[in-house]
């Protein structure tokens, strides 16, 4: 099974990563993959600076954290602030449609 | 792939212009349909007059406004002020509900 | 059609009962299930106290709440003060990832 949590504000951000936790930690489910993805232009920020240590304990989690292109046009961090296992989507809307599309579930924060 | 925003405060309704603008113009998706489905009396309000430029660009970028029959119970606005690519739909959850099980992509605003 | 609703504070969840009540009282859909899962630890105690008549209502139309293990054990209520058709789940986004793969559709309150 595999998850997308979206995010659009920096307190959403900070929650996802027990979401995350309690999702990968769940011994009743078979989890193949987590994500979340941000389309706001402060909350991205926030994932580089202010909730950096959300940053890297998702993806120290194995999952994936994806930035909204459109999002991040607004956005003031660099995107090689960003740790692996951070990447830019085409777009937010887009990414979650093509996800939902290929069997992800879509959970929103 | 089709994609339906689930809107109930005016603010994600002017929001949702955007949001539909990228998802169409995200060149990476075969977009054959979007819709923004409100269920809140006053957000309905808003798209008949605050928001009408939001409604405006919406229809005119061929998504569709659905409006929930049971909170349009609770708006002042007239179904006749709105244009051509708005309509009732039985309920807003029902509708989502239908759309879903249609293969339709949901995302919260 | 199942359908669950996500709820994270106790203003949804107090609003979860008329829209369990819009969906399956809306004659244009084939519904056979519904659920409310509350991921919130405030938002399980206003399920037992606060907003207790919602929770009388909707297991009362048949509807199944879900409470998050993981939230609950930051709860104060206590599991035998909650009615039949309350029950606890491994997590809630874990349930909300399972439910979601049988074909559940997802609405986020």
């Amino acid at each position: 099974m595999r998850t997308v949590y979206h995010v659009s504000d920096a307190d959403a951000y900070h929650i996802s990563e027990g979401k995350v936790r309690n999702l990968l930690g769940d011994e009743t489910l078979d989890m193949t993959a987590a994500a979340v993805l941000i389309d706001h232009p402060g909350s991205i920020d926030a994932a580089a600076k202010g909730h950096r240590q959300t940053t890297e304990a998702l993806v120290g989690m194995g999952a994936t954290v994806k930035l909204c292109s459109n999002a991040f046009g607004g956005a003031e961090a660099d995107e090689d602030v960003f740790p692996d296992g951070v990447e830019l989507v085409s777009s937010g809307v887009g990414e979650l449609t093509r996800l939902q599309n290929e069997g992800w579930v879509y959970i929103r924060l």
